[in-house]
Order: C-alpha cells, then structure tokens, then sequence
C-alpha cells in the first residue's frame, strides 16, 4: 500500500541528497511528515475516521510553493482571476486579487461591473481589470432579447480570457443582482467547460446555496463558507441545522452530499473536506475579525490550489488531492499572516495589514532562496 | 581605427583632471573599459563577431547618466510620454511612465482614452494625463467620415505636443482595438516625422508585428519583446521559428531584416541588437516574473536613450549607438532594481516594490554627488 502512494520509494531515496534534489527532498520531508502526524493516508483509516486530523499547514505550504527559477517565465506562477465587484462592493474583488499576486501569482485580473471597475483599478495598478460585467439597473429599460444579448456579450468577454487562467474566484463583492448573479452562474458553467478550477465565497455562496447544480460533483470547485453561509449549505443540501457535536462527520457529508466539492468551512479552526478526508487548520489566527480577512483567504486558496496542480506532473508529489493542499496552505498562510499583523497593529488590524504580512510569513516558512 | 574613434585622444587626455571634468573622465573611463571588457568597438571584430559579448551595463550607466546640474532647467533631464491605456489597461502605463520619472526624467506624459485617463491621474499626480484617445465603442455610432474626423483630432493632440518630447513609449495598456492601434500607428508616423525616438512594448509590439512598415529602417525604434512577442515576430519577419541554439544571430538577423531597428529580447539574459551588434545583459536580476516589470524597461530605455542622444554633441561621447546605450542601461538597472526589490519583499514583490528601487540602484551604481 505505501508503495501504491510512492512511499517505500520516495523514504529510499532521502539519503541521496544531489544538490539539484531540494525540492525532490521537500516533498519527501512532507510525505514523512504527513505520515507521522497523520494516518489519513492509509485508505483503511480514511474510511474508518470518524475524528479530524490537524493537517501541518507549515509543511503544506513547502510542498506546494514552487521554487522560483530565473528561467520561468510571466504568468508560469499563476494567473488568477477573480469575478466580482459591483456598484455597491469593491473592497473584496481587491483583497482577493492583491493577495493572490502578494503570495506570488504573477497575474492576478478581476472581472466586474463598470461603475466598480475605476475604482478597483485606483486601488492598485498591479491588477488587470475588467469593467465587463452588468448590473439590472443598466439595462432595465431593455427587452427580454435585448438582455439575452447583454449576457451573451459579458459571457464572451470573459469567455475569450478563460483557457488562461489557472484558477478563478467567484463571488468576492459580486453582490444579488439578479442579472449579475446569472451572469455569474454562466461563468461557473465556462468554467467547468474549460476545466479551470475555481473557488465560490461571498455572495458567490448566496448563488450556490440555491443552485446547488451549479457546482455539484465539480471535483475543482471549492466553497468557502463563513458560519452564516455555511449553516444556509447545510440547511439547503442536508436539509438540518448545523449540528457542532459531529461538526466533521456533517462537514464531510455536506461534502459528499455534493458531489465531492471541497468545502473550507471558516470559523476558529477551519475545516476543510472533500467527502472523503476531513482536515483542520488551528494554528495560528489572530482575534482580530475585521471584514475582508475572507477575501484574502480566498484569493489565497486560488494560487496555492494552482500551485498544487502544477505538482501532478511531478511523480514525487504528495497523494493528497491539490485542492485539499491548496485550502490547507491558504488556510495556514492567513492564520500566520493575521497572527503576525495583529502583533503589530493590535486592535486596529485591517485587512490590508494582514495582507502586507502574507509576504513575511511565507518567507518565514518558506524561504525564497 | 583607434583614433577613428576618438579612444587615443581620450586616453591621452586620462592624466589632467580638472575639477569640472568629471563627466569627461567618466565616458573616459567607460572607454577604456568597454575597450577591455569587450571588443566590438574594432570593426574588423565586429563583422567577424559571432557571439555575443556582455555589456558593463554598470559602466554604460554611468556614462550617460548626466551629472545633475543646478543651473539647469526643467526638461533638460528629459521628456517623456508614453501612448497607452485604455478602459482595461491602466497599471502598464502608469508603470512606464512613473518609472521614467523614477530614473530622472524631469516630465513624463500619459496619452491615454478618457474611461483610463482619472484612474491613471490617481495612481500619481506625478504624471500629465491626457485623456485624447479613443476606442471603437466609443465611436461605433459614427459615420466613417466622422470616425477620420475623430481620428484626426486624436493625431492632432498628439501632433501639438510631439517636438517637445524626447522620447515616446508606445504600447504598455494600449489594448488591441482597431480604432486605438489605427492610431498609435498614425502616431508612430508623427513621431518619425518630428525625428522623435520611441520605443514600441505590448500591444504596440502586436501592432508592428502586423504593419513592420511602420518601424521598419527608423534607426531610432526600439521594440522590447518578451518570449511570446518575440516568437510572433520572428515568425512574422524571418518566416521560421525561433532558434535558441543561434539565438544572437538569429536576433541581429531580425532586426538587419527590419531595416536596423533595435531589439531588446528579454529573457533570462537581455539581447539587445540593432543588426550589426549584439550585446547582452545578464548581471543581478529577480526570479520574481509578476506582470508589469516590462513597463519599467520601456520607460527606461526611453529616459537612458534620451541621455545618450545628448551625448551626441559631445565630442567625446562614446562610439556606440545611443539607442543601444539606452537599452543597455536600462536593462542593466532594472536588473539591479528587482534583484532590490527581491532581497526586501521575496515572493511577494511586486513591480511597484521594484520602481521603488530604482533610484536606490542608481544610486548606488552613479551617485548623484
């Protein structure tokens, strides 16, 4: 069995340690690691675990952080795309698509209403902004026809841009218009079409909740939820309420339930599953719960599950599915990042302080060089 | 052939240092030491030249950097503008524009579409903006003679400004519609009019891919192509893919082929050739590829190759092109510069955090005092 998983081979191979071999090696500590803290590997466990294993989120984060070479090229380390923000919201499109270029995606592009797009661009000019998406107030002079048309017209702008992208956010500041909701839906479905991964937070979750379909048994979907969003899943799919006492075993159902989705679902600890495995992050965290600490850990998950995929080629990467990594190494990477901003700034921590130490704590983790 | 250059005089003139001559004794010792560190200066060696040499990018950057001078007024230290962004694209020129500036460029413009042209203004009241252009949706209800109209006022704009420029950047955020490149080309024919050097990236780069006319033979063009746009090129030009086994021959065949523009190739190492030379520029540098670090090298290479150009009159100014200077320098500073950048900020650096360095890496390389 550990043979099956490239185990046996990989602990063979450590004392062989050829200069060019770190990242061959890293993989190989984590394995170790994963082995030690956690027996989730070993299938006949998995389908007998009823407690959640601690995953180690440091050893996460090395794994899936891909060494930085001279001879790679733009847009090899990620190009992330995030689809959200509207008259009313433009903060969160933000946080999610600074993060994801701050943790190190090299392209980071946010798709979003006209009126948002000035706004968000002014916030920085490190991100590529998209002012395509529409809201009903802009056409709600126009025919049933007419509307279609419009639609058609925001799907092929983002239609044109999707084979690109290595991972999309969805939901970030998007608000409940209808029309824009739809729209957004539309984009799952082109998603899903071109095999792009994406993860669904913020009002992206509001959409899913009553379109179950949208992302059912779409194995690179990935939600998000906060408590509220998550007890409307629960009530929506398993048709309870959320029961604490067996919090896991209803995560990992609700997980199932959908099709093998990977849900994160946000609170002191996080727990992440897949229907199969559940998992907690712990570390870490800072007490502080300003608004848009979601965002980050959104636009983080899209560039680590990215990272993760890229390791598939690699036959000494890790079993674990590269979404689970990814939603492991954001989780772990925000916890750090609030924990050390909150050291500094204390009860006046922003999001933008969390942000500025995502940088820090990865290096603190993984170094660069 | 020595003296032909004007190097034997030089040298002779090494022992008699007068306080005011330190601009002279500085393009001296760049003499005696690109005479050293390379020899292409020797016409024979050129035309037998096969490899490439690397340039002292450290001592081209102290060459025609110009001594800061108080009895001089504003402009004198350069003039730049930069033809680009448009409803999608503002981080680009702002990018190219506030690096010039960054590096010493006393006045930098943005010649932009009126959706680009306030978010630009917010990135820095630095720039002058000029919200002139205009894209296809704009005019789509316009008749053709009403679309020249337009077109020529657009040009006009542009036209009242051109003889007081140094240099121009065409291309960062300049996007791909019809209308806008018709345009930059009519632009580029205005700056070749007024004798005005420019330097084509992005999405002029897709322009002149398609129209080579609109460079071709100008020995005052620089086009800085990435590995994708570079491979467009060749295609387009020398009608066969791109050779990395011949890669010098092959770039000073292609820029032979277009007449003698220069071609800056970015890669791992910069080529830089202008059809008869080849130089490269592989010191320092960052495996960071976030997207925009493009934009720092246009601006640049138009402020470093405005410098040169007022070499010119100076008799002992060096035998080597001015725009092959300007490429140099400016290569070699960016280079440092996000190697800067890298040390402080590691995976998470941004192109913001490296025109943050620029001045710091001048600095260091050519103290202004």
């Amino acid at each position: 069995m550990l043979v099956r998983h490239g185990v046996i081979s990989t602990l063979g191979q450590l004392t062989s340690h050829s200069p060019s071999s770190s990242t061959v090696i890293r993989r190989q500590q984590f394995l170790v690691r994963t082995l030690c803290g956690s027996r989730t590997y070993l299938p006949k466990l998995t389908r007998a675990m009823s407690s959640t294993s601690e995953a180690d989120a440091e050893s996460v984060l090395r794994t899936v952080t891909p060494s930085l070479d001279p001879k790679r090229h733009k847009g090899q380390a990620g190009k992330i795309a995030v689809i959200g923000g509207c008259r009313e919201y433009t903060g969160a499109p933000y946080f999610a698509a600074i993060s994801a270029l701050k943790i190190g995606a090299d392209l980071s592009h946010v798709f979003c209403t006209k009126d948002a797009a000035p706004v968000i661009k002014s916030y920085s000019p490190e991100l590529i902004v998209h002012p395509v998406l529409e809201e009903s107030y802009t056409i709600s002079q126009f025919s049933e026809e007419e509307k279609r048309k419009v639609q058609d017209k925001v799907i092929g702008e983002v239609d044109k841009w999707m084979e690109r992208f290595d991972c999309l956010v969805i939901g970030p500041g998007l608000g409940r218009d209808p029309f824009l909701l739809e729209c957004a839906s539309k984009i799952m479905l082109l998603a899903k079409k071109f095999n792009v991964p994406f993860v669904v937070d913020g009002d992206g979750l509001f959409l899913v909740t009553n379109s179950i379909d949208l992302v059912n048994s779409y194995p690179l979907a990935v939600l998000t939820p906060n408590v509220n969003e998550y007890k409307r899943l629960v009530q929506r799919v398993l048709n309870c309420e959320v029961d604490e006492e067996n919090a896991e075993d209803q995560l990992r159902s609700l997980a199932k339930q959908i099709g093998g989705v990977t849900i994160l679902r946000k609170g002191k600890s996080d727990l992440i599953s897949n229907g199969e495995i559940v998992k907690s992050v712990s570390i870490y965290g800072s007490p502080r719960r300003c608004g848009g600490q979601g965002d980050i850990l959104s636009g983080g998950v899209a560039v680590f599950l990215s990272w993760a995929q890229q390791l598939k080629s690699d036959p000494e990467s890790p079993s674990e599915s590269p979404v689970i990594l990814g939603c492991i190494a954001a989780s772990g990477l925000l916890r750090k990042a609030a924990s050390l901003a909150f050291t500094k700034h204390k009860r006046s921590t922003l999001t933008s302080d969390i942000i500025e130490c995502l940088g820090e704590s990865l290096e603190e983790i993984c170094p660069a060089s």
